[in-house]
């Protein structure tokens, strides 16, 4: 069984109007999804920004629930975020993954939009039962830029519920994505 | 097929010396449960508050995203809060879609801990096909107390990674359950 990584994105991504931005470090995503990945003992989750203020409010709340007041208030939060790492950009992430495993990753984008060749959720169920390890990719704002795309091996089919509406938060469609592959059913 | 609603309970809710309380209006949980429900082709979206001005926060939050300058900004966001209703008890959500379905809802709680007679997830894909509506109930903070736990006619299972932490946000677990029971895979 591969060991598998999440990883968000905050630059580069799009805005609503497809220009490339930095977007701001949301909490409760790091939260969220650092919950999120100890539920379903993935490997490490990336919080994936260049900003340097950001990088300091992430390793500030990072400490916070690890070793600071947080840590007394709720311990299974220090838990969670113990699996936070912090890196400027995707191929930073990739070579740490890359040095720690012994192989390069696949890694794995996310889009709520169609179009292009995607790996059905099927298929990740056999794939994460090989040996190389798994980097899924999760965009803020308006999703993954195509420079950040460029990165991706391959990308994952949408979430679809039974309706034309696919404006799931990143929080709901990383719960979603990741227990779908990951989850036992 | 059953028409299914979610509601999201903030009082009475336990906090975490399990004391009953008023949990706060999070407006990031209801721009992400009403974007599930969209998603999911939910009836409705129940916020569960008897705090006269957390319901004018609800109110206020909608009809901005709704009419308000949301509106031109995000359209999406407006198509998703339609399915909200604001409810003070869980039992006047129970009552308004007794009314407009001619028929009680089935009442599903959701938990994380263990215990109790639970409704497999399986089984729930039989009981949408039913002709009984379904309205599937979240808390806030700790959890449902015992007495709003009384309204429901029975508890899901808890959502299981393959670890034993259990600590996922409400935000989160609300997005996998609509996905187990309602997704298309």
């Amino acid at each position: 069984m591969a060991d598998a990584y999440i990883g968000l994105v905050h630059y580069p991504v799009y805005n609503k109007n497809r220009e490339v931005i930095a977007s701001a470090l949301t909490t409760i995503d790091m939260h969220d999804l650092a919950r999120l990945a100890a539920t379903y003992g993935l490997t490490g989750f990336y919080v994936i920004t260049p900003l340097e203020d950001q990088i300091r409010l992430a390793e500030e709340m990072v400490e916070h629930w690890r070793r600071g007041w947080g840590a007394a208030y709720n311990q299974d939060r220090g838990t969670a975020l113990s699996l936070v790492r912090i890196a400027p950009y995707l191929e930073d992430a990739v070579r740490e993954i890359e040095g720690e495993q012994g192989m390069r990753p696949l890694i794995i984008g996310t889009s709520a939009a169609n179009g292009g060749e995607r790996i059905a959720f099927s298929r990740m169920k056999t794939l994460k039962q090989g040996e190389q390890p798994l980097l899924i990719v999760f965009g803020t704002a308006w999703g993954l830029s195509d420079e950040a795309s460029a990165v991706c091996d391959g990308f994952l089919e949408p979430v679809k519920g039974p309706t034309d509406y696919n404006h799931l938060s990143v929080r709901s469609a990383a719960g979603i994505i990741v227990d779908r592959v990951f989850g036992q059913r």
